[in-house]
């Protein structure tokens, strides 16, 4: 039996970090045996508001890939593709684009919240075209499962439509994909803030030695009523506690326990959450090192996965043009 | 010394006629060789407006290719490719469209146009970027000549102002393309409407036969001031006047007096402007019929030509990922 195949990818804006890895890297390294894998350097959809920086976005592709690897993406089980070397994608948003009306892009909530801040008219045209060049991103290779978080459920419901508008006009050449919803809470910052983010300078990312690990775990907030070790601590707005939750579940309600009576002291609960991390970041750093001593592996990994990609790509235009009667000589 | 690259094309939305013949392709015809010619069929422009009638489209490829044969395109001289088969045109248009804002766009006098007639959020996302795709249609093969309409200059400005920020933003890659400004006025339609029109019905297509050229100048209106043949007529709002200016201009001044002066009635003048049509009509009714019963022979210079167009287009975007650093591996 064919296995489903699953598509998702990393806008390339910024390194990963542990946001990354509790929210979406280790389920995909999970589900690398369940489903037939794809993972995408999103170089083009940094374009969107990156567009001003391309030398940004090329450094941090190999940064990123770097990151996959150590993370456990295995490239003989997942197949990791650059978004831009895949023209077939820029064609099928050309041709979704003809169908999709200004309106329904306006009601993307990520198009709303930017309108909202900015004027509509001072939007880019590639940004408010972002839901179409996503139909095509999963379509292209006819992913059928998406792994998302809850806020991007209305981007998949709008890929969806688009979908469902392609496949009455012609043929129906696409499958609705279908979300993978991720029951992981988003990774709060080490400052505190609600989102763990690489511009807020409240990231750990995965490329983190053991010292850096060490001192930003020290430098993070805790519990502003403790002042006290004894004092009685609030592990559910602690930073700390969250990153016990996720990289140390195992001993996260003993820890919240002795947080709340006042048993066991910051100082010795952020010893525990680096020894934590540092079981999880050691065999990452191994694979990272392995790697990064062999660009040439990486570059080799990167360009068969694009193969591989452009092959499937290839195939699915063949189908679009029959269904769109642009199938020519 | 190299050749200025001339680029024109047609949306793939009907049959050319006798307006087409008159504004762009006798010029096209005439200049050859003095420019590196290239003409495109448009089939996804056709798209922003025709997505619902792909088979209208694919059918009117041949019968636009046909049609540019008739009239004298040369591909000896004249490179033909199809817009579609052309994938780095949808490339330049996503990266084009990261830097354009909406507000550019709706300054588009067609956009503009449309969008008072319907509502802006109804407009199709990819009619709304019609002026992002077309300055990627002119400069994926670096076209520097452009032969325009007036009413197609505002087309042209959009271009060069993407051109010049790209150029800007990455590295200057392209020249902006200069307009070649057609003085030839838009051909009235048989029935007085100002502009000759297949949608219209008042066109004369150059695919007409003998009896049809004949019994449409027959049913042509004329001066409806004029009753009997003596009564002195208005040749500036007489459609038959407006065809011998264009296709019978050694005649026309003579024409205009006889009219004026009532010596010349509308049936003598329309059986003179019938033949004046047939001596254009039958070198392009012979070229038709030779390429018309070698379908093959048509397929391949529309092969030939894309295979030439793509190996341009690929050259340049090897530049264009280069400037944005999009040039891996």
């Amino acid at each position: 039996m064919n296995k489903e195949r699953m598509l998702t990818g990393d806008r390339v804006t910024g390194k990963l970090h542990l946001g990354h890895y509790s929210g979406s890297l280790k389920n995909r390294v999970m589900l690398q045996d369940q489903y037939e894998s794809f993972v995408f350097l999103a170089d083009v959809q940094a374009l969107t508001t990156h567009f001003e920086r391309p030398d940004y976005i090329r450094r941090h592709i190999s940064e990123i890939t770097l990151d996959y690897l150590a993370a456990g993406i295995d490239p003989e089980r997942t197949t990791l593709y650059i978004q831009s070397l895949i023209p077939e994608i820029a064609e099928l948003t050309i041709f979704f684009s003809m169908f999709v009306t200004v309106n329904l892009l306006r009601h993307n909530p990520t198009v709303k919240a930017e309108a909202k801040s900015s004027h509509f008219d001072e939007m880019y045209y590639g940004f408010l075209g972002y839901p179409v060049s996503q139909a095509a991103d999963i379509t292209f290779c006819k992913a059928t499962v998406i792994p998302v978080g809850e806020d991007q459920l209305p981007h998949l419901e709008l890929t969806r439509k688009i979908v469902r508008r392609f496949n009455e006009l012609y043929k129906p050449v696409f499958a609705e994909p279908q979300a993978l919803l991720s029951e992981t809470p988003r990774l709060i910052g080490t400052d505190g803030n609600a989102k763990m983010s690489k511009s807020l300078g409240n990231a750990i990312t995965l490329d983190s030695s053991t010292e850096e690990v060490t001192r930003t775990i020290k430098r993070a907030v805790t519990d502003p009523a403790r002042l006290r070790k004894n004092d009685p601590g609030h592990p559910e707005i602690c930073p700390i506690y969250a990153y016990h939750q996720a990289f140390n579940p195992l001993e996260s309600a003993e820890i919240q326990e002795a947080c709340e009576r006042g048993s066991i002291g910051c100082a010795a609960c952020k010893e525990r959450i680096t020894a934590s991390l540092e079981e999880l970041f050691t065999p990452m750093r191994e694979r990272r090192a392995y790697y990064a001593a062999r660009p040439k592996l990486v570059d080799e990994i990167l360009i068969s996965g694009t193969q591989r990609t452009r092959a499937i790509a290839s195939e699915t235009m063949r189908e679009v043009r029959d269904a769109m009667s642009l199938n020519y000589f």
